[in-house]
């Protein structure tokens, strides 16, 4: 993480809008001031930059309502609360960072200008002004190949079993699970994750210091050894009741799709579901028996207008969200293209590579299902066709086959 | 049952074709003769008409392919399939009786017309040439209230459960179960409806006097008592393979709609469900746990294309095959009807007269909910605004109302 820049908010935000330090502290006070929800906040902050904004609030120039807002959360305590994120090896990460999940995140930028002003309700469609990320993994990457998997919190048996199953499944097939770490479905998912030795992205309603529920502070420990803790509240934050709502469209934007493997009727987890439907996305339900009330809410999606899918496994899910094949598919086929001289493997290993985000080849030896030593071999050759280029972060293919 | 023609076929079959007796005898001739499944032979039939056809065939002058088949069956017995099913209490329904099914049969005809000739496949979309019916109801009059509910043999104590609960909940709603007697969910369905006293159809693979599976001997009995069996084979036909697939068009076509309870991947009962879509009719599944093998086929027709409707109530299959709202639903609209003046209990009889076939004042106080006092009492009203009209079996909508 970049050096903290120190001082006084107002002479810092003074500074170059491009450096790194400057734009943190903005960020820091930005989510520390504002709860999220307001989509014309939103636009004002995302039209006028985000230190820019900070300055014209701290000046008296911005609109009104949300100067208003920013002089009634009191002291600066952006500084102290990047501080506490190093010190727990957090990170803030806002718009225009390498690791800002802009593409997952689009959406919902879409979604928020679609909206009027003020808080319209409590879920309303709208970006994240800064995600404070624990854990060693970029969000942008884990994001970009992952399945939200959320559920009731009163689960049984067979829904934790499942979600488990799917979650380590998913990871099999290189895709991360994200959820919410409640009690029941959620954590039977990141656990299921972890068994399988996969990262894991966990966005909480709570500040990332924070461990919530109680019980599951050792999970949320064991997420971090290779996953992510996500929110959008400063450290310290609590997982206040309506925040709850709030973030699950941060569960369902970053994922490709959602899947809901028990819910009851009118069960919280259908609010994610609902949320990724109005951001576009798959929204796929995992069946159980018409006897158990703990899938009544699931049937209800399954029969909804649209209806949700119905989902029996990893597979079926990366058929709707999108498979590598479907990464790839605004390909254009040509006749005779470079790809039809390459090896098996070498295709594979070019079918593995993001059009977006640079992977490193052992993330690629996993997705193509072959030994890291494959990747390396073919890599130059690849390279040198101009099928895949290297940028920050690994491999992904060029610009120009996409 | 009218009486049998006696005397040589051919003679009786010269008498007059309007005679129950004649046609009768040409039925079960043709029952006896022809296996089920030949478009071409159906279409021949229905329109030289059975009696004329028979006719035709002994005389030489038929199609030389029917010709041979009918020679190849040897002597005729259709004089003692006859007494042997009135001895059991059977009887034959022929096209043309006011028992035949005509309007739920009439999809296997519009289907057998758009089919070449010959014995294409054992499924082929035929109407039957008669229908052994064994019980006292009418054929028709439990087929146009009917669900099939079909699933595995070796269904679970979950499917067991769910199938006898829906057909019990759907006899309590007014509509009857159909079904194959097989063992597992059939058996199960079969029994739902017995044990919430209702009616309910067993359609068999062979003759309606054996009892297939003979475990099921008692099951049939009991089905006997307040249903009905029923059968295209005469009495003593066996259940050879092939016909459980040719029998499966009969349970889709005898009923508004097809539910699988429970099936394993490439079941039976999805052929079962297959037939009930060619003949546009509603196709529903009741969803399982996704770790239980007799619920993959399922699972499978609910994500297949076009998918089959979750349902996990009686409720939502009545939603699919039409409540009685759905059977007035060509009723336009208009202004001041007489209708409009109409008390509750009134409009709700009205409502519960089906438009085609009378039916008796004890059913329409069980579908209308109320009393057959009350209906009694609110029958002459709607005879005297022309709403409803007397026909044989009961009451109807008058013809110009619908």
């Amino acid at each position: 993480m970049s050096a903290v820049a120190e001082g006084a908010l107002a002479s810092v935000v003074a500074g170059d809008p491009a450096d790194p330090g400057v734009r943190q502290r903005a960020g820091a006070w930005l989510t520390r001031v504002f709860e999220p929800g307001d989509p014309a906040l939103a636009r004002w902050v995302a039209a006028t930059g985000q230190v820019a904004a900070v300055r014209s609030l701290l000046a008296g120039t911005a609109p009104s309502r949300f100067a208003a807002q920013a002089a009634a959360r009191g002291e600066d305590r952006s500084l102290a609360d990047l501080l506490t994120a190093a010190r727990i090896g957090a990170r803030l990460v806002v718009p225009g960072d390498d690791e800002w999940p802009g593409r997952a995140l689009h959406d919902l930028v879409v979604a928020s200008d679609r909206q009027g002003g003020g808080v319209e309700r409590t879920a309303a469609l709208v970006p994240p002004l800064g995600l404070w990320v624990r854990g060693r993994p970029r969000l942008d990457q884990l994001s970009d190949r992952s399945v939200a998997v959320v559920g009731s919190r009163a689960s049984t048996a067979y829904g934790n079993h499942v979600s488990a199953e799917l979650a380590a499944d998913l990871w099999s097939r290189g895709w991360t699970t994200v959820s919410g770490a409640a009690t029941g479905i959620d954590g039977a998912a990141h656990r299921g994750a972890l068994a399988a030795g996969g990262a894991t992205v966990a966005v909480l309603a709570c500040g990332v210091d924070r461990a919530y529920p109680p019980r599951h502070t050792t999970l949320l420990e064991r997420v971090l050894e290779d996953g992510l803790v996500v929110s959008e509240w400063p450290p310290g934050s609590a997982p206040l009741g309506h925040r709850f709502l709030v973030r699950n469209r941060l569960i369902a934007a970053l994922s490709r799709g959602t899947v809901v493997v028990e819910a009851a009727a009118r069960s919280g987890s259908l609010a994610t579901a609902n949320r990724a439907r109005e951001l576009g996305r798959p929204v796929m339900g995992v069946p159980g028996p018409v006897t158990s009330a703990l899938s009544v809410g699931v049937h209800q999606l399954l029969r909804g207008v649209p209806p949700a899918r119905l989902v029996s496994s990893a597979g079926e899910v990366l058929e709707e969200v999108g498979s590598i094949g479907a990464d790839l598919a605004d390909v254009p086929a040509r006749p005779s293209s470079p790809r039809d001289e390459l090896t098996d493997v070498a295709r594979r290993v070019l079918d593995a590579c993001p059009v977006r985000i640079g992977v490193p080849p052992e993330r690629l030896a996993a997705v193509a299902g072959c030994a890291e030593l494959d990747v390396l071999r073919v890599l130059p050759v690849l390279e040198l066709h101009e099928l895949v280029e290297r940028v920050p972060g690994g491999w992904r293919v060029t610009r120009d086959r996409r």
